[in-house]
């Protein structure tokens, strides 16, 4: 979440500043995979031990950069904001060194539960396995050429990994925002399903489909516009959606069901499992007050 | 330079080639400069020692956040690539921890001169002075609410910085194989003006003021299409230049300056650099032979 200095809490759970944020993030998104799309598969990245000799780290090239990057971004204190989630173990990564930011407690966080719902290791499951074959497919034609399975350029590929890894996992994680937000609008919807756990009735309460499809819609929109050809002065050249994958930037439908089959439901895994968790730890007293008001 | 295994030295320093990746290079840069300005100036992060106590690092938090992540990439063999230039003085980055990749020679490097022209120092000031205070004004109104000079996430927008920065230093440093490819194609024209130093014979040889035109045409095309506003169905909303800056996600003058005043000339400055040392350790052999081939 976009933590600005000074806003109340009420602000930042609005739906609609929620909603905005998530839109913003398809930009990112979308953005990263095409320069991600630049660089060949590079298979041999996402092979555990394939460097193992040279690196001395038993993981794969990726795992590698993830360690890295993260080790440094914990010490910037990036895993103290509470939508930040590292791909490598917390307890593999160094302490902030300097202190947190102090930022208002936007979610319930139950003692038992730390740091809240992870789905980062299915994260990078289908981005190894579906999104990065996809985007960077070698029957795909680039300007006229065969693009290669391997290009050598492990560095700039991994490094366009890290990024879309963490902005995925930020707009997945996401989930628990919206989650808290539209529990606090009617907590009595909620608590039966949660004190009677019922992962199919809370999933229920919290889909909207017409606002699903219309996100598919936005997402081919945004990929079409920002993945085209443009020409040599800048002007956007009017390309079929079939043809955006050899002609264009990037493949259209790769991102569409990305977001379809992956992100939407692992962000409802994320909101389902948050909800599960709300009500631990909160004194029976609240949860009357929360019930009381479903006939105020 | 994306430099894909396999490919000819000829075809990786034909013009074309290397415009196409100039003009790739565009969309990388308008882009970050988006996510970038989604953050506050926080001027802070730009002054020297203003974390000094907790980071015992007497730099600005930004040199240290290009010191963590060029220290990393030194380990990834980012810098022996010949197109890529580290803000930190080489000699305070670690060295390699696997092989460099091997590349094709495509440029001319005298023993004297290394690691060629470095104008990082002068691309970290005008971003700095110029960049990030034009395109994160405090008078820009976003959704309709005053933008915040310090919003406190100076790990999110020092790690934009540096992205920024790096797609900044490739694309000026590019000049070398502009240089190096117009110089083979005409070595005669060049070298009475390399014997005798001349650098504006040799910038003017370079500089193509029809060119110049059009990328600074096509550059605002493309900014008014990636940081245009789009409404919640991703179609593209009608907005006027000036009233981008307010409604939009960036402000499309300081994208057009930025290249205009700064990037282009130091691009430049770059291709005359390179060329004053082309004939460095060459034989009088080999400047005869360029020479007769002029009559030839």
């Amino acid at each position: 979440m976009n933590f600005t200095s000074g806003a109340a809490v009420s602000e930042l759970l609005s739906l609609d500043h929620i909603r905005n944020q998530l839109i913003r993030l398809e930009d990112t998104i979308i953005f990263l995979l095409i320069e991600r799309a630049q660089f060949a598969y590079n298979k041999k990245i996402y092979q555990p031990g394939a460097f193992q000799d040279e690196l001395n780290f038993s993981g794969s090239w990726l795992e590698w950069f993830l360690f890295e990057i993260e080790s440094f971004h914990a010490k910037a204190r990036r895993y103290t904001s509470p939508d930040e989630h590292a791909f490598t173990p917390l307890d593999k990564l160094p302490q902030p060194i300097i202190k947190p930011q102090s930022l208002p407690s936007l979610l319930h966080q139950p003692a038992a539960k730390h740091p809240s719902v992870n789905v980062n290791h299915r994260i990078l499951d289908f981005y190894i396995q579906q999104i990065v074959p996809g985007i960077t497919s070698t029957t795909r034609i680039a300007k006229g050429k065969a693009v290669l399975e391997d290009d050598g350029n492990y560095g700039s590929a991994a490094t366009r990994d890290v990024e879309v890894l963490q902005a995925l996992s930020r707009r997945i994680h996401f989930g628990m925002f919206v989650s808290e937000s539209k529990f606090l609008e009617a907590p009595h919807d909620f608590i039966p399903h949660i004190l009677n756990p019922n992962p199919e009735a809370l999933a229920g309460l919290i889909t909207k489909p017409a606002v699903e499809a219309k996100l598919l819609i936005r997402l081919a929109n945004k990929a079409r516009v920002y993945g085209g050809e443009m020409d040599a002065d800048g002007k956007v050249v009017e390309v079929a959606d079939e043809e955006m994958a050899a002609r264009g930037k990037i493949d259209l439908a790769t991102i569409v069901s990305m977001y379809k089959d992956w992100v939407i439901p692992l962000t409802k895994d994320v909101e389902v499992d948050y909800l599960l968790h709300r009500l631990d730890d909160v004194p029976q007293s609240q949860i009357e007050v929360w019930m009381k008001g479903k006939t105020a």
